[in-house]
């Protein structure tokens, strides 16, 4: 029996006339190869920020049910266009949006989850010997009202049907060669890494090495589906990410850089129980991702709460920050835009206190202030101010020998 | 019990940013009064020629169903900034493609035809007082297909959603005040009428006076569905298109002259019965729409016959007709793009002897030759040199006094 790949190609690698061409060439080669392929597109370059500008200057608070009407478009266009890209060089192909390929979601417009895929249409598409075009990044809702899925909609839809499929594996093609050690632009040793675990990955990618959106990789450790990060512009073998491979020795798998975030501290806020659930369940209603949260050990009734978040939602985050401290009596808020976050990550590494230390060594050596320390399972993170972070990184993969 | 209002905007009264908020304005105040209101838009102003252009640079010849998925986004980003529009001004309003409208067609792409629709999404819409806007021109085939209605697509829809919900009236916004005695850029004096009958704005349209598509007045007429047409730069009464008035007097309504039209003359078919039925069968395969056809009594034992094509299809039809030349042994194929179609519409003109007369006597004081003349109940055209197409248009109607 035929395997079946996913392939997932995002905005960049379908910007203009001639990169759809060349991605058409790319999947009908690999049809040739005698594999069955679905392949998940996004919107063409800037086509949603576009799409997003078009909106604001009609309504400034565009509502979020016709903001997805308006997005789903970018896919519609992107998977006519590569689809007759492919008919031009004789394969059958079809285009299917996601209302087409099943792909059922919750109501929540703007960010939808997942609820289900009705893989139907494209089984029988597939039966027909056709390549699949699928819409990424939109599904629809039980009234047949069109949804998209938010942040790393397209490498989740692009899972979720490998995952319903039963593909063989997803394979995420992107402007990079593949997870690398640490980013390429900033540290010239970096290297590519051949394979890695979804939750090296993860912690990677939530920590700014971003090739991969958490939510795609979540669910396909979920799954137990392999991913493939690959370049779609050359033929470079990519990354694979699959399950957890236990290693005897330690081993620092990649540096991540996270400069893209700001510092928000509450001083003073009073001692009470349930107070800082107050303060983060008011900013998770407001739609703001909070990251490394740091509180001091309370000396007096009163404590000092930290917290980090994308500078893109720093000032909607201050303004909510502001308004829970004059409800509850805190002294002053205070945020600071000249931090970044730098993280070691690897299976273990927080159980072997000779990673943190030479981590924290290399720092000092450099006359670099920790601000702050995070620590999980598998990685650690510092806050340090960001205009010696990218010294810091160099240095810190030099440490490291990797 | 309300009433409902059906109103359709053509692409030019959406083609801007400030132009959708006029039409948003306009839209409000019309809810206001009391009506429901159900608008279908088209695609802003030139999308549809960009996207098929884009089209053509990756698929010299894109499949019908994958055009059909591209020229889909259109109506669909029209609809969304259109109800983000509505929404700004604080009334609830929601946007719905031609799937969620349940506008069934049949299967066939780029010109499907209506075979339905499922009115109850947009019942109740309307019951939670809801404007809905619709996408005009798309629908969805049997297999969840999209489908594209081509040419008129835009006032189909609209006309078959004033049927489907009972409307009491369609209302077709353009850029022109209404239906004319001439076109006004051609004849000074050309005055608006207030009022016309299914038939003679069909023979206006058809004739190229072309504020409305033939095929969403022989769906308002079947149905009996009053149309309006206005202007959505003003506020302008329009003209009232409804059954036929009728008048004891003949009424010459209208002058209307075409263009954009070509000849095509066979010399010398050989006189055998189906000959014609097999060349107009070839065309209509071709999709070429032949207009005024016209064959000599034979005299001998072949045939002439000449028949006119807008000059879009030109090329595709000479070879057509080139091809079934050979075929049939006919001596020769000739083609003049230098010809137009003068006509005078009225209902009973043509059993009138004078309307003809005054017509023909008009163009013989200004020493122009009529090539062809060809009638219907309501009609009368005649072939003449386009150079003094205009000319003849202004003499003629003075003649009749408009």
């Amino acid at each position: 029996m035929k395997s079946l790949i996913v392939q997932k190609y995002g905005g960049s690698s379908v910007k203009s006339i001639d990169r759809i061409k060349r991605v058409a060439e790319r999947i009908v080669n690999r049809k040739k190869s005698g594999d069955d392929i679905v392949v998940v597109v996004s919107a063409m370059g800037d086509t949603t920020d576009e799409l997003i500008a078009l909106a604001k200057a009609i309504n400034e608070n565009p509502p979020s049910r016709e903001m997805d009407v308006l997005l789903a478009t970018g896919e519609q266009v992107s998977i006519s266009l590569l689809a007759m890209a492919i008919g031009a060089m004789g394969h059958d192909v079809v285009s299917l949006t996601g209302a087409q390929c099943g792909i059922r979601t919750s109501d929540v417009h703007k960010r939808a989850t997942i609820a289900g895929i009705d893989t139907g249409r494209i089984q029988q598409e597939l039966a027909d010997g056709k390549i699949v075009i699928a819409a990424g990044f939109q599904g629809i809702a039980k009234n047949y009202d069109i949804t998209t899925l938010g942040r790393g909609g397209s490498d989740t839809s692009a899972v979720a049907l490998a995952v319903a499929l039963k593909a063989r594996q997803c394979e995420i093609y992107t402007d990079v060669n593949g997870v690398y050690t640490a980013d390429p632009r900033i540290v010239d040793e970096a290297t590519k890494l051949s394979s890695i675990s979804y939750q090296e990955v993860l912690e990677l990618a939530s920590l700014g090495a971003g090739v991969l959106h958490p939510r795609a990789v979540e669910m396909a450790e979920k799954y137990r589906m392999p991913l493939v990060v690959r370049n779609s512009y050359n033929e470079t073998e990519g990354t694979i990410i699959k399950e957890d491979v236990i290693m005897e020795k330690v081993l620092v798998r990649g540096i991540a850089l996270d400069e893209n975030i700001a510092k928000i501290s509450v001083f003073e806020v009073p001692d009470q129980p349930g107070i800082a659930f107050k303060l983060f369940s008011t900013l998770a209603k407001g739609d703001i991702h909070v990251d490394m949260i740091v509180q001091n050990v309370n000396r007096t009734s009163v404590n000092d709460i930290s917290f980090t978040v994308n500078v893109d939602e720093l000032q909607e985050a201050v303004d909510l920050t502001q308004k829970f401290a004059f409800e509850v009596g805190a002294q002053k808020v205070e945020y600071d835009q000249g931090v970044a976050k730098l993280s070691v990550v690897g299976t273990g590494i927080v159980a072997n206190a000779e990673v943190a230390s030479k981590f924290f060594e290399t720092l000092f050596k450099l006359g670099i202030n920790i601000q702050t320390i995070s620590t999980s399972e598998i990685k650690i993170s510092c806050l340090i101010d960001k205009e010696r972070a990218k010294e810091a990184m160099v240095a810190i993969h030099k440490a490291f020998g990797l």
